[in-house]
C-alpha cells in the first residue's frame, strides 16, 4: 500500500488502537483510500451520460432518472424521487459582449442565475468600474442611470474557501445595488481564481421592488483586458455592447432523490449524507457537486459491507441547489418531523478532506473526540470550529441537530466552481478516494452509534 | 541582481571573456534580462487596444496600423505596410455541438480555419471513431458516407513541442481524408495539451477535387467525454447535431509591416528579424504571436541602444501566418532580389529560450560558436541540430541564406496554441525578459559582423 507520508506517520500513532478495535469497518475505510471505484463511477457516470443538469429542466430530471438507477442498481432500498416545485430560470443561447469603443473586440460572457435578457438585439452603453461591491454601494443614486456597472474584486485562492466571502458581493448583490442606482445591467469579474476564458456563473439577486437587468460574469482574463482599457483610455468613455438572452420560464418540477441503506433498527433517528445533484448549464458538474454524490453514496455502501448498521442510513440527493437551496428547503418541510441523527454535506470538490468539524464538541465531547482520531490517520486534522453544514442539511439546521463538517481542500475549487471547465479531468483519483475512506470512517462510526448524538451548539 | 542558480554558474565561467570584450552590448542585454519592459508593452498594447486579428479582416488591419504607429513613436524608420492579396476565410457566428443520443449534452467546438458552413440550421450524423488520422486513412473509400468522422490523438506535452507532428495529423488532413471518403463532417480532439473548455482551432486542407466539409475541434474535455461515451454506448450509435457557420469572403488586402534600424553601412545586407501579426479570432494572441513581436522589437531598440550597428536591422511583422503563410509569401515574392544576411524569428510563445541553433555552424563555425557562447550565461545550450527557421522567413529559405533558431521552452505551448486562453496573463514576465537578453545579444554581434555569414547547410 502506498500512502503519503503524513498519512503513514498518523497510521503509526493510532494503530494500537485500530487493532484493538477488530472493527471491518477500519479495514474497509483503509480499502477505500486504495481502491474505491464507487465514487468515480457515479461521477464519470452522471457526467458522461447525463451532462449539465440546470435546475428545473429536462436534463435536471434525468439526472434524477440517471441517479435512482444507479442508487437501485448498487442495492440502495426506498429510493424516491420527492418532487417540489420551483421558479426556473433558463440561460438562453445568446451570451457575447463586445467592446465598441476604443478598443473593439470581443470578451467572454456568461450570464448570472437570475440575470434579465437584454433581448437579441442587446445593448450598448458606457461601462463604470468599480473597484469591489463596496464602492459600488457608495455610488450616488441614480448616478449609473443607462450605464453599466463593472464590478472587480480580488479574490484569491484559500485553502478554506474563504476568499469567497471577501469576493462573492460582487456577484450576490452587485448586480442588485447597480440596477437600484439606475444602472442598465452589470457586468462583473467572474468570482473566480483561474486564468481561463471560462466564466464563473451562479445566482445573483435583487431586491424587491427592484426591476432585474442584465448581469454577466466575464471570464478573469476578459475582466483583466478591460481593466487594462481603463487604465489605457484616460478621459475617454469605454463602450461595451451586451447580449444576453436568459428567461424565466415559470413553475417547474425539479426533485430531491433520497435512497437508504436501512439499519437493524430503523426506529433510531437515520443518519443523513446529502449532496446536489443539479449544476449550472455549462458544466457537466463533476467537482459540482457530482464528486460529493459519489463520496456519500460510496461511502454508504462501505458502511453496508462492514456488516448491517445499527441505524439507517439515509442520501439525500438534492434538487436545485445552484439557484436557491429549493431542494434543501423542499426537503426539510416534508420531513421535518421526522428526527434524523446527524446530518452531513459533500459540495466543495473532490480534493482531500484536511479538517473535521462538529457542532457537538462540547455536548458529546466523547463521541467528537472518537470521530476525530478515527480520520487522523487519512490526514484529517481536528478542529474547534462549529459545523455549520452544507448548503443542502437545512433539515438539520431546522431541527437543531448534530451537524458534520468534512473540509475539503478549496485551493483549486474557486478555478473550477460554476465554470464550463467543471468537469470529470480535474477530479483526482487518489483524492476522491481519500474523501470515500473518511466518509466510510465517519458514517459507518455514527450510524452504530447507540446513543443520541446531541448537536446544535 | 536576482539569477537562476544554473545561469549564474555559466556567468561565472565566461566572465573573464565578458570583461575583456568591453561590450556595452552585453550590459545591455544583462539590463533587459533584469528590467526589459518594451516587450511587455507591445504585448500588453497590442492584446488589450486590438485583440484578435484574424488574417484579411478589419481586425488584423487594425493591428498594423497599431504596430506602425508604436514603431514610430519608438524611432523604427522606413516604416512601411506592404499589402498583399489573400483568400479569406471567416469563422462566421454559430459553433455549437449536442450529442442527440444517447446521452443528450452540449459539447464545446469551434471550426478549424478552412471549414465549410453546416448552415445555421445545422447537420445530424452519427459519429465514427478513430484513433489517429493514419486509423482514418485506412478506412474503406466510401464508408464514412453522410457521417461524421471522429479522430483523436495522444498529444503529450514536450519541451521541442515535437508531439505536435505526432498529432497534427488529426487536424492537417484528417478533414480532407474524411470529405475524400464521404463523410459529411469532422470533429476532432484539439491538436494540444491542456483540459480546459477551450477547442484549439488552427488550418486544416482539402484535396484537390474534394469539397470542403464542416470541421471543428473540440475541447479535450469534451473530446474525451465523447470517447467516454464510445465506451459506455456499446452498440449504441452516437449521434451528433452539428452547427457551424464559418464562410470564405473572397480576396481581401492582407499586408506585412517592416521597420528598420538603419544600420552604419546599409549596403551591407540586413539582419531580418521576424514574428507575425495575425491570430486566430478567438483569442487576443498573446503567445502566438504577440510576444514574438515584441521580443524582436525590443532586440532591435536594444542593440541601436549600443549604438548604431554596421547593418541593417530589419522587422518583419508578418501578415496572415496562421491561415498559410501568406505573408511570408509575399514577403520573399517582393524582396527576392535584396539579399538579407541573416534571418530568425520568435513564434513559440514567451517561455525561456533554451536551446540554440544555426544552419551555419559547420560553414562558418567561429560566429556559430561565438554566438552560442554569448548566451550561454542565460541558460541557452548550444546544438547541432540545423535551423530550419520559423514560418515567416521563407525569403531566407528562398535566398538559402543564413537561419538561426533561438529555441524557446514550448512545454505550456500547446496548452495555448490557437486556443481562447491565448491571454496575456499566459506570459511570465521574468522569462519574456529572458528572450529579449538572448535576442539582444545575438542580433547585436550578427548586426555587427562585417563578414558574409554564409549559412544554408
Amino acid at each position: 500500500m502506498k500512502k503519503p507520508l503524513l498519512a503513514l506517520a498518523a497510521l503509526s500513532l493510532v494503530t494500537p488502537a485500530i487493532a484493538q478495535s477488530s472493527d471491518p469497518l477500519v479495514a474497509i475505510a483503509d480499502e477505500a483510500l486504495e481502491s474505491d471505484r464507487i465514487a468515480w463511477d457515479f461521477v464519470e457516470g452522471i457526467t458522461t451520460e447525463v451532462g449539465p443538469r440546470q435546475a428545473g429542466t429536462e436534463a435536471e430530471a434525468r439526472g434524477r432518472a440517471w441517479a435512482m438507477e444507479w442508487l437501485a442498481q448498487r442495492g440502495f432500498q426506498n429510493i424516491a424521487d420527492e418532487p417540489f416545485e420551483m421558479d426556473t430560470w433558463i440561460p438562453g443561447d445568446l451570451h457575447r459582449a463586445e467592446v465598441v469603443a476604443p478598443y473593439p473586440q470581443p470578451l467572454v460572457i456568461q450570464p448570472l442565475g437570475g440575470s434579465a435578457s437584454t433581448g437579441p438585439e442587446g445593448l450598448v452603453a458606457q461601462v463604470v468600474y468599480f473597484e469591489n461591491a463596496a464602492a459600488l454601494a457608495e455610488a450616488p443614486e441614480g448616478s449609473l442611470t443607462g450605464k453599466i456597472a463593472y464590478i472587480s474584486h480580488e479574490m484569491r485562492p484559500s485553502m478554506d474557501g474563504s476568499h469567497y466571502g471577501f469576493a462573492g458581493p460582487a456577484r450576490w448583490v452587485g448586480p442588485g445595488i447597480a440596477a437600484s442606482k439606475g444602472a442598465a445591467a452589470t457586468v462583473i469579474k467572474s468570482v473566480g481564481t483561474d486564468y481561463h476564458r471560462n466564466p464563473h456563473t451562479g445566482g445573483t439577486g435583487f431586491p424587491d421592488g427592484v426591476t432585474p437587468t442584465p448581469a454577466g460574469a466575464l471570464s478573469l482574463p476578459d475582466a483583466e483586458n478591460l481593466e487594462r482599457m481603463f487604465e489605457r483610455a484616460g478621459n475617454r468613455p469605454i463602450t461595451l455592447k451586451l447580449v444576453l438572452t436568459p428567461r424565466d420560464i415559470g413553475t417547474q418540477t425539479s426533485g430531491n432523490v433520497v435512497g437508504e441503506i436501512v439499519g437493524r433498527d430503523p426506529s433510531l433517528p437515520p443518519v443523513l449524507l446529502a449532496c446536489h445533484l443539479d449544476s449550472w448549464w455549462n458544466a457537466p458538474g463533476a467537482f459540482d457537486d457530482g464528486a460529493g454524490c459519489g463520496i456519500i453514496s460510496a461511502a454508504a455502501l462501505n458502511v453496508e459491507r462492514a456488516g448491517q448498521p445499527l441505524r439507517t442510513i439515509r442520501l439525500l440527493l438534492a434538487g436545485a441547489e445552484e439557484v436557491g437551496l429549493w431542494g434543501s428547503r423542499a426537503y426539510s418541510e416534508a420531513h421535518i418531523d421526522e428526527p434524523i441523527a446527524v446530518a452531513f454535506e459533500s459540495d466543495f470538490g473532490a480534493d482531500r478532506i484536511w479538517r473535521f468539524e462538529t457542532n457537538f464538541r462540547e455536548s458529546n465531547p466523547g463521541l467528537h473526540a472518537k470521530l476525530a482520531a478515527s480520520i487522523a490517520r487519512f490526514g484529517v486534522a481536528n478542529s474547534a470550529i462549529v459545523a455549520s453544514g452544507g448548503a443542502d442539511i437545512n433539515i438539520a439546521r431546522d431541527q437543531g441537530t448534530a451537524i458534520i463538517d468534512l473540509q475539503q481542500d478549496g485551493t483549486r475549487y474557486f478555478d473550477l466552481h460554476h465554470t464550463p471547465d467543471d468537469t470529470l479531468d480535474k477530479i483526482d483519483p487518489a483524492q476522491l478516494r481519500q474523501n470515500v475512506a473518511v466518509w466510510t470512517q465517519i458514517a459507518g462510526i455514527l450510524a452504530n452509534e447507540p446513543g443520541a448524538i446531541k448537536g446544535g451548539e
